[in-house]
């Protein structure tokens, strides 16, 4: 289940993670990954545009989300096939647990890397909306249940990360999606706000 | 209601979007923006970091929302809260309705923008979960209400600005938290998914 070859990236992936927990993510460069990787400066660039790419497997796990999404039967909810969906990414994007855990880490630690994680969860969301339409689902519900998907697959990884290596991160995604059920639901009935259909 | 002072501030933001439809975003410079407002380039950098920045009043608006929060009575829902504050918060954002409309024409045709909103929006729901939790709210029910809150409030804007003018942002916010609610509740009693308590 692991989207890291065992080639190239997934030794710049390992070296840049060392070096960014034994020296900071400021101080790290990329002349420094690849020799750590023992490799060159130009084979890192065929595989990531800088050193902050290392931490984001967005593209990949957008094309891995259109096609599992695309995968599932079509009798399904929207909003149960895109739980499926986050499942899985979840799986994959902590397969190697304590590298995505490591990650999580620095990633709080820096705005700029916590800016590009948001831009990349925006770009998962618009993936799995053109995804959710392709299954015939209106514009709008597709736009707001893939929003929701992916705020719950960010801060199930956010609690799987800060929590105990027994929990799964995919076991996360319902239970977040169940706390944000709630959040909008179980305070609502006041008196002047919508009732749901 | 406006948070535009008459003064330079406003006048660079006039000119600075003036240029961005004229020119484009990417051909404007921070020196051709205080031209056209009669100003200095350090007069533009006393008030924004950089030309995007303009297009961003997201420390303002966080302040401003941390306050309106503060000021909501103690017996009103951590829901109904963030809705109220929401609202208000749409409300001064869209104060100047024609610049509103054009500044998200610009930052929905700019990737690096969207990314930079996309931060601003995580910053208001940083700013908005550490006032529902002076309130009381236990931590991960005040992060859920709020990153529910910042995405209603995003949606709301994305639709006002691609909506008739007659329709008050402000008015959208609930709409949008209802179609939220809808996509998280109404498909979702499948088999596996857990039933909130």
């Amino acid at each position: 289940m692991s989207r890291w070859d065992p080639g190239a990236q997934g030794r710049l992936a390992d070296a840049a993670l060392e070096l960014f927990a034994e020296q900071g993510f400021d101080r790290t460069t990329v002349a420094g990954i690849a020799a750590r990787a023992g490799l060159t400066e130009r084979t890192f660039f065929r595989h990531y545009a800088d050193k902050r790419e290392v931490l984001f497997a967005g593209d990949r796990l957008a094309h891995h989300i259109a096609a599992r999404l695309a995968e599932v039967p079509s009798g399904v909810t929207p909003l149960e096939a895109v739980t499926v969906v986050m499942e899985d990414a979840s799986e994959v994007t902590t397969a190697r647990a304590d590298w995505a855990r490591q990650r999580a880490e620095i990633v709080a630690a820096h705005p700029e890397l916590r800016e590009r994680e948001l831009a990349k969860m925006g770009m998962l969301a618009t993936v799995m909306a053109e995804g959710l339409r392709e299954r015939g689902v209106s514009a709008a519900p597709a736009q707001l249940t893939a929003e929701i998907a992916v705020l719950a697959f960010r801060l199930a990884y956010e609690r799987w990360a800060a929590g105990p290596p027994s929990v799964p991160a995919a076991s996360l995604v319902r239970v977040l999606l169940a706390e944000l059920r709630d959040a909008v639901t179980s305070t609502c009935p006041s008196p002047t706000a919508p009732t749901p259909p």
